[in-house]
């Protein structure tokens, strides 16, 4: 049976006892503690870890935001609060997550295509910066400031004519529903401004899950070089730039690293040649997978073991239902195997192929196929890893009675 | 713009005043009183033609159990315990919705290949018939049964050699996480009735969604023809055998209906004929989606009307968040376009090619490419049809804090 290759299990991950240690504790003690699988382990250490690394490569004055969707876990906000400069959120409800984890709202702007008139009136009345998209929602936003007698804070999204290259989700270059074409923003930058509307800059954002830094540093360069023309088209200085994040994760064999250093040099040689429309801009890369990514795993564990025409399964508790994206079904393509392991026999080398699926009665429900492990028996705990973002909240965590994971940040 | 067809509009959905009617209501009745978009709206009166279609084209004799994970929403588990003849359950959750709407455990069976102890003992407690799917959880059971002095009422679930030819997702044919390879359920069967369970027959799945009435005739044969083998090596005749489902919903362009007559006329055949092993097995087939996938529309607003490099797209407050497999992102390799319409304006013909997207900030969140509609304007409201099943629950509805849809049946 030739194996599939599994994805790369990311750096800061170490055996205690035999055993994956998560913050200093092992698999089986966060479980027990827990009160059982399945659970999603998110890293303080690992998050923090991260945000030192981007601190050291970039240019003091690119600030970092995080982006509230890829791990809305109240804990992981509150851990962020003292970590990063602002916060991006993408609905009323991470608005009142936000609100309740205590941030401060003129750190927060709120991006999302389709803001209804309620989510737009508890923005604005929180003093939330809203990233418009269209002109429409500026005149429901302008309406809406009115009625409450608040100048909102408003910055437009820009739908870019260039795109992030090789990224995973590509949010620009064509036709889009996100923001507004770049050969409108002017109009409707002096349209705001004349409406009294407290003017906050623009928010360009071009792709997702990219890790060629070659890639990154094009978009960054082409992003920096769009705002100074626009700027000087609207005839204004921007008070503030988010430049987007772009910045991927290695999910999957042969996946590499963004190189961080590369795009912090690229960095700091355009902030030493920056030209006067942004010279006095405040900078911000938003960044939501990069930061918690590699900093979760998700822990379920073996309910059976059974052979089927030579096929070894080992069937657990967890599956699609809590990691949608581990199972090859969302947005994806072609299946390839997150990285994964037996997380109670860490140390252990390969000891034989197996297929790892979930306890949901769908073939769709995998979680690894044909993956070299050591010998897996019932009760052993099965962790997946790169779960910090994008997994309990983007996977259909009703499908099938079995209920949402716990979640933990240890 | 060359427009990109659309799925067929189930039959029974008419205009009322211009306005798509869900069981005698205009869709803007039916939001008004739900407070708002997005709405699931399920129907009663359409679900009941479906079972009474279905019970006019099969054999007396053969029962129809419905598959709850289909649509688990209260209402419609509490308005099936009337039309049909048992219910099937896909974990301890499903259970727990069954034992509210006071479902009769006799006619409840449980499959699903992660059975935890705590579902199984749940599910032997209660007298649910468990479909066994490995010689280890059928120990486990037997174990459980022990410790409650309850003898498990238990069938075993078969993978079978063969598959549903042309289904959506093959259940049988090979190596499958599913049931117990054919060779070896004998061997089960009689251990198990060594132990003592209370012996319930046998569950053959083989596929969902197919639409080919050939294929599922063929499957339906081949399942026969297996139970009866299976019953012979066993030495035992069969109490009951659930042979599955299969029945699929059109929910693509050029998708036709299953013919059920053709469907009834074999079966019809076959009841005639039946080998002794089966004369006096109770037989059922098992259905969700075809039972109530084509009662149910969802129902969004439109946010915003906006263009981009020459293309329109319409911004509604739903999404994928709600109705994933419409989106193209679950388990699909090829994006195509469910039914979708105006709803308060449903007796317009085509105006105009329009993009409709969701609230979300991913460019994954599309409800219909390039699809021919009447004028789409800021408060319309849109019908995505085919909505009644895998719906509301295998969608990511924590996805960006929008939260989950309401749901109605009416």
């Amino acid at each position: 049976m030739k194996p599939k290759p599994i994805g790369p299990i990311p750096p800061g991950y170490h055996a205690l006892g035999g055993e994956l240690a998560i913050g200093g504790r092992t698999a089986s003690d966060l479980v027990a503690e827990a009160g059982g699988t399945p659970l999603f382990v998110y890293s303080r250490a690992l998050i923090d870890a991260r945000i030192a690394d981007l601190r050291a490569a970039l240019p003091q004055r690119i600030g970092i935001n995080y982006a509230i969707k890829a791990n809305p876990h109240a804990d992981v906000i509150r851990h962020m609060e003292g970590l990063v400069d602002g916060f991006d959120i993408a609905s009323g409800g991470e608005l009142a997550l936000a609100t309740k984890a205590g941030l401060d709202p003129a750190r927060i702007s709120f991006a999302g295509p389709g803001k209804r008139d309620d989510e737009l009136e508890a923005a604005i009345a929180a003093g939330v910066t809203l990233n418009c998209e269209s002109e429409g929602e500026g005149r429901r936003a302008i309406a809406i400031g009115q009625r409450l007698s608040i100048a909102p804070r408003i910055a437009i999204r820009v739908n870019p004519d260039f795109e992030l290259k090789g990224s995973g989700m590509k949010m620009g270059g064509g036709a889009k529903p996100f923001g507004v074409d770049a050969d409108k923003v002017s109009d409707l930058a002096r349209f705001l401004m004349g409406e009294g509307v407290t003017w906050r800059g623009l928010h360009i954002f071009t792709g997702s899950q990219a890790l060629s830094a070659d890639a990154i540093i094009e978009a960054q360069n082409n992003v920096l070089n769009l705002a100074d023309e626009l700027s000087n088209e609207i005839g204004e200085a921007l008070p503030k730039l988010n430049m987007g994040g772009g910045f991927g994760v290695p999910y999957f064999p042969g996946d590499e690293p963004v190189d961080l250093n590369a795009i912090g040099e690229a960095l700091h040689g355009r902030m030493a040649d920056l030209p006067d429309s942004l010279a006095k801009t405040d900078l911000c890369l938003e960044l939501g997978r990069y930061l918690v990514g590699e900093a979760g795993v998700y822990l379920c564990r073996v309910i059976d073991r059974k052979e089927s025409h030579g096929m070894t399964y080992l069937v657990t508790d967890g599956g699609l239902h809590h990691q949608l994206a581990a199972s090859g079904n969302f947005g994806t393509v072609v299946r390839r195997n997150y990285p994964i392991a037996i997380a109670n026999r860490y140390d252990t080398g390969p000891e034989e192929v197996v297929n790892v699926v979930g306890c949901l009665c769908t073939p769709l429900d995998r979680l690894a196929d044909k993956a070299e492990m050591p010998r897996g028996q019932v009760g052993d705990i099965v962790a997946v890893f790169c779960a910090g973002a994008y997994g309990a909240t983007a996977s259909p965590s009703a499908f099938l009675g079995h209920g949402p994971a716990a979640e933990v940040l240890v």
